[in-house]
């Protein structure tokens, strides 16, 4: 049995709403309580029956035996010290920030039983209004737990995310940190580019390439700065890559080298067909 | 009206087989023959009834009385003084090439009543296997005449693409080239370098961002070969545009300049709202 107590959501927008609702449906928590900053998330959780309760104040962390630390990643570090205050030291406390190792480091030393974990789901979309049970369904949970980490504990949040219906891969915080870098942290900073270099008057003239490459850079800004600094190092490593494959084929097109050309663009369309 | 005798379509891929699926479908033309340099693609169009009359061999344009140069922008050019020698001078003649400046600049000395023309329709999908007359329903098609392009063929054109399901826009070969390199030749050019950039073995780790930003490049190299060499500066401008771009995003993580990264990525979330 895995069916916690008391459930304190920390940030409730799309992935924090969406595991509530989740763990709700299949009855994994006798009850569920949400926090949020914002007087007009609560609102909208209310009216969607999220929780059984929701409040501005941190307060109602009290006596939980699992907390789900959801808002961006600055957030989840500076309010850290203020919840393990608040609840025993035997809680499981889990977060699902997009970055792991400055989350991992600071937070393993601050709650006795945490364990950081990074479900890839989500989207573009944001905030309460969209969020979903069945979100999670078919998507993969990374899970970065220290070598001290209880087994017991592990054993616990493995479960949990495996019933809310995602697959589980456990890598160290730095392997998650330098994969996501690669497939998700220089995406978006290159759709955020892109956009950036796109002239106002012309986004009428878009077909669906412009539109399927930037779709991401309509995230929420908060999230991504917070992202972009908490994992600084590889992400600029990743641009730096991005940047001399570009210049390469910048420089191809500037010779009129179509072999070369031809070469680079075959492979990334071939690498392109087995993502399929 | 705007029936003709005999269309002959040259290069029978999406677009090529979707505008003669169309054309049939409205009852535009009397006969429909389409060329192409596969038997392969040959034998597709065969299978799905798409022309009357097929081949190889461009002999069969002979007594066309609209041609449509639908191969990709190299072989346009590599093929249309072949062309010109098969028929009368007053054969109606357009392209649908992803860039217009070479291929308008070149076609209009070699064929006497040529309107260049590009629909904003097709994706990463290729080929006649995937053509289908509702390809072009709701999209943009751009018409590129020069100041001597007779009024009447230039009024047949834009009937033909309104009939086949397009809006149509008259701009200077130029300016579509200008205004395409950003928002189609750019995207496909940092689509190429991300997948470029991308280990293999991290493609397993690939969430939706890396999917929908790289989704064309699975489209053909020897498409996009063509359309970058045909609009070499306008995209290497873009590309330097870009790069700057990027340049002040890498230089802002690297100093934690919050509120200038916010400031940009905030720009770049408007703008792509602005897109929806």
């Amino acid at each position: 049995m895995i069916k916690f107590n008391k459930v304190a959501v920390i940030g409730i927008g799309l992935i924090g709403g969406s595991i509530a609702q989740s763990l709700k449906k299949k009855n994994l928590a006798k009850k569920i309580v949400g926090i949020s900053l914002h007087k007009s998330t609560i609102l909208i959780a209310k009216r969607k029956r999220i929780f059984d309760e929701c409040s501005q104040d941190l307060d109602i962390v009290k006596g939980a035996d699992l907390v789900i630390l959801a808002t961006p990643v600055d957030t989840i570090i500076k309010l850290a010290p203020r919840i393990a205050a608040l609840i025993p030291a035997n809680c499981l406390v889990t977060d699902v920030g997009s970055t792991k190792n400055v989350i991992v480091s600071k937070l393993s030393k601050i709650f006795p039983n945490f364990i950081g974990s990074h479900p890839l789901a989500g989207s573009e979309k944001r905030g309460i209004i969209n969020s979903d049970s069945s979100l999670f369904l078919g998507s993969l949970c990374i899970i970065t737990p220290l070598r001290n980490t209880p087994k017991q504990s592990l054993a616990r949040i493995i479960r949990l995310w495996r019933k809310v219906g995602t697959r589980t891969l456990i890598l160290s915080a730095q392997e998650h940190d330098r994969i996501l870098s690669y497939v998700s942290h220089l995406p978006h900073i290159t759709a955020f580019a892109l956009m950036m270099s796109i002239p106002k008057e012309y986004l009428k003239f878009s077909a669906g390439s412009l539109r399927d490459t930037t779709r991401i850079a309509a995230s929420p800004s908060n999230i991504w700065l917070s992202i972009f600094l908490s994992n600084k190092q590889e992400v600029l490593k990743r641009i730096r890559l991005f940047s001399r494959n570009l210049d390469a084929l910048k420089q191809a097109i500037l010779d009129n080298n179509t072999g070369r050309i031809k070469k680079m663009l075959e492979s990334a369309r071939q690498k392109r067909e087995a993502l399929k």
